[in-house]
């Protein structure tokens, strides 16, 4: 299913499917069936009503667009759900119509279905971001020892490899991921109290009635409703937060390794990426933006969503009946940044000449703290710094190497042989504890994969 | 048309159909048409390829499904669009096809297309404003002698006249509309760059086709493209933001005022309102929540295009990407609220005894601070304290009235009177300047209507 | 240490200390000390010049204004400080001056210090949500049986307990201790990378030295430098904010029955809380205001550090630099709701018969639910509703009672005896599974107390 | 005054000042004395009382960390204001103590207040800004011939100018200031209303005293008080979000432009600025990273304050509790950008020969959009399209000008000649309506300053 046009860029095919028209419906139905089917379970509800119910539970002969405007007016979309399946209900046994929705309370259906699209939505999340792991694990196995300029604050600084960088975004994505199915795991619960949250209307029958349905949706049975109590969601939406936040980090890094004065990664172009109308030969960092849009979008709508927790007494006014666009977006925004960076590491160029190039286009100005500290052991800290920072301006006016420049200093040749200043900018051995970062953060997350 | 599900609490009708496919489609077939014609206006273009292009952009012809696709791939809406038009001029007439889109880049016309949505937005979030303005100007009129009890942090305060408090909700609605009027003007300006925002393929007709373009399509020309400065959308979006806090302030209050234990106020029942699916006899403040979740949704969501602006270059890499679907958002969250409030605002039931029993049931603690200045006079402020608090405490204990307990004392009956002191808790003698304050509220807003 | 003015209604004393100048100076000066031992340790920094950095980093004879003026101009607080302390060193060794700061990179210190502020704040936080959880244990097991309306859309619904109330709002307190106490645990991790996070400066011994780090500061050693990875953070301000928007539901709820109107609970008085300028007598949600204002900042908070997660390559522009003010400002916030509400919960006044008055004030329409039940098994559901309708309106007009205006119909009284109905508006008899409910919500948070 | 070094990266020092304590207790102080002598001229106070409560009113007297502390006991700032400058006034003439405050609610100073402070702020935070559009202007006319990349997605587009680029800049500041200056102009007005908003306790002479009391402080009076309508402040903080939006824009962009492998500007080195601890001879984004950490905070603090208007009747409840310290945040962030840019624009280094270096770095790639167009005029659009696709793969792999390749083949040279394609290739020759488009920019700001 397509998604909107105007929420085109904000999701995927899958993702918008979950909270689509017919998939909501159904998840609205499937809680009323269920119902039925546990109340006829405890004896409640006669066993041929269930049935009756079940039967008219068709999502496919509802009338989405009447049920839609029911729900603006009634303000929820509890009301007009239940009201148009006891119709149906009733045109063809008036009296199992009573028995639809017995109990419930309109929040309960609501609040109920959007946990059953989230559980929907659990393995299309997780299982992108775990395709998104393997692929970044296989890059960064592939480019351990793929040295490109490490960048702070966008200005050359000493080397790294390709296989820390990776690493680097393996890790907090790993991290993220598992947040993130243990906050689905905790979500996934029933949401059922009627009235008042006490189930009063079943009597002693509450909590069993309770126990059935949330056995019959495959969703755990919580220790009381939660209808003004939504810390649960508000810890997923987090994670889904928190997830994005990492993979606009990984989208921003490789959209800007993607600038043509850097050069030394490409998405992958395939199925209508990465064109421009106006510029044919550009390779655009469409994925990455389409990342990076979800990094911008997100942190505002999981404001909206800590902000409506405030709900009052029982039931709020207000609060939850702001969620379901929020909760959606949040969702769908994390599953397009999600799936966008996985084609995109799945399909990475990498060009490891580009990057050694880069490297020692710098003319060695990135070794100078290795060269400072090598001159401060022999010359002293201070007369060390002020010749180093002479040199650098000398070496940086001139388009110089460092290194050639210090080695016909006096003070420099004196001390240091010119072998031992070229080996002070080989970037293979500057890499300090480089490989040993990567492979610690690859082994984080190896393990642990996501239960769906 | 009605709005999605997941939506169906979040927007009107109205603006859903602003924002839904058709519009959209038809949003940006318009700038193509206009920008075809504009350039055969000025000798660009044939006028012959241009009418062509205006006959292939029937919006109903396209497949949507497959554009809401393309443009996930492309990542923006532009690149498919001109593609599918312009496939469908070539079926045509082939040479007609190499002019679609002429000069233009992709973001222009889903910019300008952005644009063409807000202008059609526009009268109906203001119309619905000033008709909720009208209703609440009526109101204060109506009510501008009807007393009520003040409350300060939810606590019975001295009183207010209930067309104050109307005219408090008028003040501040009047002045979030004018400057959210002011803000579409503003914002309703053609987008038209062209490949790097120079219009360089156009030469030196550039600015003359973006001033025939503009005209076309009834908008103004700006000063120059703003690819990558979004501060008029920006500007609009904070003043949709605005508004609706002052609409979520209007709505917080009238849902105080129908607590069952307060009961002043109601809102309308009317068409499918107020209904509870479990407590039939309720008269729920729905249309209040409807705001309330405006109120909830927006300010993430103005965050969300806020944290955006921050683009790259001549176009920018994930910033204008994530807009579409959050200033579609907050334009309907404005509008559900405003168009809500609206309804509640022209059919409000107003309870004058109730609020009058209200003022009652403090026992004329609400006028402490008015005996207080009273016998601060007569008996120092120290003393009157003193001995103000401790009555206090008493009438609370005992459940009587302020006035009579204080007039029982004799360091009170010894110099007030009785009838003093009665008329210390006569609610029409302590309003001080409300009405000169309500009068001047209605005033300040009963001029500069919107201009649309 | 009082807080700035800006602040005092934003922290709690013991957090604004935390976050205080002198305590964030010690925090980077720990950091120094402790690497300079470290890296002693392993046989790097002569052991001289590590007592000697030690001796010099006393945080009272550093120039704080200097300092923050400093960082300012540097754009990171590492800068200054680690110029400021090498100077100091110097004044007694020049040469154990060139030790100060040995491999690290500014951010480094910065984030540690970071991350030992946290690591003090961690059981202000934890200590107060569980104060808070211990007094709300203790109201609900006072008020198991206290009866109470509940209340939907801000509407009088079926009763439950305050008991149950009171362990809704511990459930989620305790769900959302706990999660923020693992976020803790998982964040308290030393920062330590270097220039590039490759620690390349100390070659083989930089993962040593990272361990020997970290022990010394009491902090974990994580798998690699983090500069550009917030996640760890992140997660820790979200839980904030979950907990955070749990405390405002519970502030919310409390302030609301304090109302004039309403009058069940209280919020205690004592030193300086509840008091008004203008108004003596008034008990006014004093603590609840605090907690609901923390509840107002914190989301945007979160959004604001979420935003920043979008850092470049090895260490960002402007992502962690915006970070500082917001963490604290979202600990302090949290610290502010939990404190002030462990205060509420410890000394509430509960009204218990008030609760039940406003039961007895519905005049039975909260049991218009449970009658409708009844009356549908012996009516049918449709006709049940039709008469059930129409005698909540006489009921509402009249103001009498429900059960006794049934009672009079021949429809009804035909059918259920007198004493049936009045059974029926028994609140006792009409709580389903609410001491259920309570019983598991109790349970759930008596176990797993924070570590710290 | 230096900031705290927890905002050490988050204010200016002047902006600091005006939120300091000493600060905020004057302008407390000023609104109690104003409102002594305004009610001394309408003939409520004693002349000699309002003349002892300036007397009483020295804010170095006054034991700040008292006061902070018993403002988060009272949850609102005024009430110990009132009752420490109450006892000072009571010390030197009792009867005068009993004027204290006359009339006003605690809210009332603490509101006037706040505008006090952000009266001083304006001509900070404006000053910056224009100072920055005047370096701006300059900017743009020095360089309107200075040709570079335009970039679009962060790759190489056809030329700009950078004249067109600052003044792109230059034209969403100056929209930005003006919007700004009158937001100021519009919430530069008195709180004043008593218990609830009536001035009750003045009677009749409410208003007068009203405006005396504005002229004092050289206020605007409104129509009346604004307790619970936040909406000006609320525009004005949405003022200072979308402005910083602009400023943190065009920080991306210089600190793009400063990449090593662009090179292209380096911000100014002075005084403290862009060194690095480790690596000396970098020139780092310092002033950029602050304007950006600044865009990185302010959307979620706006979202905070939106969040916080749904404000309870005549005094709310939690709402403007949290307002002070986020509109401080705000106000010093957007100060903060402000200021930065507006040293980064005076002191900016352009280096235009490598700017058209790497123009020439593209082989011409960048005109493939114009090289398009003319050969679609010869060779029709599809057949053009085919041919330049292949070459421009060509031209990558070889790493050869386009032009020159499309030289060598026959298709094109039997149409164009040799020096035709050459012209294709000339940026000077494919700017458009770049230099109309500058003009336009820097005339639509030129005009209309800021007053204050």
């Amino acid at each position: 299913m397509a998604p909107c046009l105007i929420e085109s860029l904000a999701t995927t095919e899958p993702l918008a499917e979950v909270f689509s028209d017919i998939s909501i419906l159904e998840a609205m139905l499937d809680f009323e069936v269920a119902l039925a089917r546990a109340e006829a379970g405890v004896g409640i509800v006669p066993k041929s009503a269930a049935d009756r119910i079940r039967a008219a539970a068709r999502a496919s002969e509802f009338d989405i667009p009447k049920l839609s405007r029911g729900m603006f007016r009634a303000g929820t979309p509890g009301i007009p759900l239940v009201k148009a399946l006891r119709e149906r209900v009733r045109a063809r046994d008036p009296k199992a119509a009573g028995w639809v929705h017995w109990g419930a309370t309109s929040q309960d259906v609501a609040d109920t279905a959007l946990v059953l699209l989230l559980k929907r939505a659990r393995p299309i999340l997780v299982g992108d971001l775990e395709r998104l792991e393997k692929a970044l694990r296989a890059l960064s196995e592939r480019h351990q020892t793929t040295l490109m300029l490490g960048r702070t604050l966008m200005q050359a600084a000493p080397p790294v490899t390709f296989g820390l960088k990776a690493a680097g975004w393996l890790g907090a994505l790993g991290r993220g991921r598992k947040r993130l199915d243990s906050a689905f795991e905790e979500a996934l619960v029933l949401q059922f109290g009627g009235a008042s949250g006490t189930l009063a209307s079943l009597a002693k029958k509450g909590t069993a009635v309770a126990r059935a349905l949330a056995q019959e949706l495959g969703l755990r049975c919580p220790e009381a409703p939660w209808h003004t109590h939504r810390d649960r969601l508000a810890n997923l939406v987090c994670c889904c937060g928190v997830a994005t936040g990492s993979l606009g980090k990984m989208a921003r890094d490789i959209s800007l390794l993607m600038q043509s004065e850097v050069g030394e990664v490409a998405e992958p172009g395939g199925q209508g990426r990465g064109g421009s109308s106006t510029m044919p030969h550009k390779r655009n960092p469409i994925a990455c933006a389409l990342a990076l849009a979800s990094a911008h979008r997100i942190p505002g709508l999981v404001a909206s969503f800590l902000s409506a927790m405030v709900a009052e007494h029982e039931r709020g006014v207000g609060g939850w009946q702001s969620e379901w666009p929020t909760v959606a977006s949040i969702v769908q925004s994390t599953g397009s940044a999600a799936s966008s960076l996985a084609e995109v590491a799945e399909g990475l160029s990498v060009d490891c000449a580009r990057m050694r190039k880069n490297i020692s286009n710098t003319n060695g100005l990135i070794f100078a703290e290795r060269v400072m500290m090598l001159l401060a052991g022999e010359l002293g800290r201070d007369v060390a710094q002020k010749l180093l920072e002479g040199t650098i301006q000398k070496s940086i006016r001139q388009n110089q190497d460092l290194g050639a420049m210090l080695a016909q200093l006096p003070e420099v040749n004196s001390r240091l042989t010119r072998s031992v200043l070229r080996q002070l900018e080989i970037p293979e051995q500057y890499l300090g504890s480089a490989e040993a970062f990567r492979r610690a953060l690859v082994k984080s997350t190896s393990s642990n994969k996501g239960k769906r």
